[in-house]
């Protein structure tokens, strides 16, 4: 069986485990405050380009989107993102569960358009009744979208330009930065996103750690006393240093850009093959996230044999389907994967 | 000046303010524990053909819908409801303050309609990630609803019927329900309403009281502890008597029909008058609240002497608003506004 | 019968229902945006003799506390107080329900002590392990306390110190306020808690309005988009004027402190009276709110003409009970109180 | 350096370690629905003698308190528990901020008394202002306390039989229970806090895994829709078979216990020798925390060349320290404190 369902299915990039291991009976403080969390703080900052900022590490993707949020708005203020947006669809609720609306436009292909949310901001401020509404505090969006497509550098900017006018953070989910941060042609790269995302986390989960997110931003007061609300959130890992030694790792030799680059290269030659043999993409994604529409037929066939996602319901006739890849993969798996079609 | 602006400008009803005066010496013990909030219940409950059920009463609408929503949703649920339902527009995030989603459908006319929420549970349960998602667990409508439409009693019965097979409550905000009971042709009687909906609430702010409004359930044990879960949001008022003594008043005589169908008819007249000079209605309302789309010059011509409401963006060359009329609207105030046109 | 169970047993002093009567018929906007709220709030920031402050109108206590305290309070915060305050006991934990902690310190009669709280402050900062325990960000005391006692002048200038010190807000419940500011011998005035406290509130429900309390703050930004967050909490009242008028009157003619003066002159009548027949104080109130100890039999016999609540669990012998006196109280009604004993 | 700081000072016990090593690249679908998790349920519920419940799996104890007690309370109900819990201490408010109450009792040596319970129940109900007041509705008691106390099988028994008289469910947090139940003297096993508890925790952070808890229910019903109420906290680990693979190590070949009778061993050993050398204990703990009361003299010496912790604010002449050991604390670790003092 070959398995292209997510990227989560095995446990860490052997790498990432074996700092685990290597630095398993060494005895540190807990809840972060060790030596392994602080070096892993320096070698981000580092690679973010940022001389000053902040760096806090969580444990998951929903997690760090609800702590974060929750950090960034006041009490009666709303989070703008696109209708597809994970906040908005796949956690459970966790925004509005801490209080806050989560306030949705139209997305393109996933992503947030400037333009958009510079109308909705001018409509909000015109509007007599606005007292009566949810202010737009900040606007999160996905890089890679949930879609797997990315914003260029002068979307970010134009988003980064509306969130400045109205003193918005703009806030950056990372859950598959790796992927994104090593497509083919994207100029982004990470020290635009640290520079252009006032809040971004660099995803671990997804990306080669066996758990762990990492919060960076530029701005040294915009999450205070964020250890203690991560507490409040029951987010507090009592071994902290096992985030530090992951993620210590993942920037230690390049492993977490390696990781993205084979991840991203074994997802091209997927497409590059499945389009080949005249199957039609649901939505062009440059990175390890790639969505197809196949015949119910063919799905129940290779179901027997691989593993594979179902996006949303199925068709009367086909349906759409997801195949990720991540560091595991191979490229047998994607030969595999091919020789089945 | 002249006033069309809304339904909560004056006071109360001189009936239901007389009602205050007469009883404002006797005293009573508090929160609503009194006799005559015990005498509005049963008159209320007779009103709407219920034997059993239970009665609460609030002090205003978002208070309402806040309250009632938080007690039939459990703490990983949501509400079901037009996209330009009042929970979702205008009540400043106070459903997601308690933290539930409120989950939006396209209204037609601010109406939601049964073969759209069958069709929104029937994707919920066949997705396999719903557990990552949050479950609607009730159904909110609006009678009338934001833009004075109506439901008939067919469109009811099929959202009762979709309620009822996914085991979810129907809760109908009547904050201007005498408008909705009163209007010429609809087939809609509070027997009706108290039969269909799960819960629902007479509205006293917009219909005639100084303040307040009243929650039924014909469902003895779908509230529990409602007083307790009141108290709790700072809904509770000490002298509760006051909402007793006002709807005991606005049950008695007939007042509560007699306020609608004084403002309907009232209403038909504002609107055959508008429409006999030509002017174009922005949406065909039956009841108290009439939308018109009038040229920017027109506006500012009748704002000299008249009140009303700009609703929405103002726009280019037109924009739409809105003439309400209540209790205290006199024949001579819609002839006014007709000459003025 | 008597009563003298509470000061919420009748309606409105009949100066206040006067004024609602006289301007029930005039229009005005809604949601408090009228010139009768204008009004009220210019009269009460003269009596506070504040040249420069803002203040809000809700429509009960819990109400007020719960939402001043959730727009004080960030999300990790929690709200210093003695074990008997209002918040802590008799809310239905409705600051619990905004996320907010209710951190208690051991009152003395009611009240908090300066040193009880600094010596908290001080351990608090002192503990390392305090990023795992809630922050206290404001101290919350009621003046009358819920046994009628009052803090000194002193007193006060001392919490204030402390709250200073520590950047914390000290918030002032007056639900009883007329009471306490007419109290013999008190040297606090209305003045001195406008200039000690950041925020506090004038209470109107328990001393002649139909209901209502006026949020005064001397800080023009402590309370940021207070409407939207009150909206927020479904304590928005659509027509605000009405509590503008109720105001309005009570700061006329000196009227509150009337009230205040009528009520407490009689209270101390009763406790003279009371102590004279040699009954028992449980408390030495000098306000509205008398407590004594009464043998059950006593209890039994008054509670056949008289009302009066039991204060707390009945006794084996003997009990609390709670005598409250307010602007509907005759010198008769104390008269025949004493009489009975 | 010698370390007895905590019990979450090195990473997992090489057996759990050794398993995550082996597992890690076999592939399994997400969010606890894979094999090992599956297996790691069945070992649990073996262990604890129960044939039908169910058992979930969280990251940490704050995480665990929280979720289950947010799935247990109703919006406007409290928990009870000992002034000294560790939910109302140390979890920065992480109760509060999901809108629960914490509603203390004084407890002895960090136990809180069946009999101090009834009575708070019984005033509750006899209470007629008890709708004001937040509702008890199930109570919280850590196994081993927070002091390293433990109940005695009848104490646990006389708690439940509480509980069950007011129908409360009690729920116990075993953050350290490998601890308790390996104790020299307790008569309380596995089996029993399984029958008596309604909602208990196994501890896995604290006891020998990388980080994971076992939440364990007799009652097939009594957390409904869990996994969705855990995503809405961001407390679901996409890689869930990691808890699985640590779990299923500690229940294999009787890990748990043996990690617990090491650490107790060694905990008895390390008391007896600071008794012997004339030491006071601060409370007497017969599981693997122990409190002495040592000069601040000796702290300062001893802090040179051992880690361990002061417990609470440091005292004039002297103060109370923390050591603790766990799986990976040696013979020598103790030998080496012994010959220090």
């Amino acid at each position: 069986m070959v398995y292209f369902n997510c990227d989560y299915m095995a446990g860490a990039h052997p790498e990432v485990l074996g700092a685990l291991c290597e630095t398993n009976l060494q005895k540190s403080v807990g809840y972060g405050f060790d030596s392994f969390t602080a070096d892993a703080r320096k070698a981000i900052l580092d690679a973010c380009g940022l001389e000053v900022g902040e760096v806090f590490f969580l444990q998951g993707g929903t997690q760090t989107n609800k702590i974060v949020i929750d950090r960034l708005l006041s009490r009666n203020d709303g989070v703008l993102c696109s209708d597809t947006a994970h906040i908005n669809v796949h956690e459970a609720g966790a925004i509005e569960a801490d209080g806050h609306k989560v306030i949705t436009l139209p997305g393109l292909d996933g992503k947030l358009e400037a333009r958009d949310v510079l109308q909705y901001m001018e409509d909000f401020y015109a509007d007599d009744t606005n007292g009566h509404m949810v202010r737009p505090a900040m606007v999160y969006i996905s890089h890679p979208t949930e879609f797997g497509t990315l914003y260029t550098r002068s979307e970010l900017e134009s988003l980064a330009e509306v969130c400045r006018k109205y003193r918005m953070p703009l806030y950056v989910d990372g859950a598959r930065l790796a992927y994104g941060l090593c497509a083919e042609g994207t100029d982004v790269t990470l020290h635009d996103i640290a520079r252009l995302a006032d809040v971004f986390y660099i995803g671990g989960t997804k990306c080669g750690a066996l758990f762990g997110e990492a919060v960076v931003t530029r701005h040294i007061d915009m999450l205070p006393r964020f250890m203690s609300l991560v507490k409040l959130h029951g987010g507090l890992l009592a071994k902290g240093r096992l985030l530090g030694v992951q993620f210590l790792s993942l920037f230690t030799d390049d492993l977490y850009m390696r990781i993205g680059r084979h991840a991203d290269r074994l997802a091209m030659k997927l497409k590059d093959g499945l389009i080949e043999k005249g199957y039609r993409q649901y939505i062009d994604s440059p990175t390890n996230q790639q969505f197809f529409i196949l015949s119910n037929e063919m799905i129940d066939r290779l179901s027997e044999c691989l593993g594979f996602e179902l996006w949303g319901p199925r068709g009367e006739q086909a349906s759409v389907v997801r195949f990720v890849t991540d560091w595991s993969t191979t490229e047998e798996d994607v030969a595999t994967l091919i020789a089945l079609l």
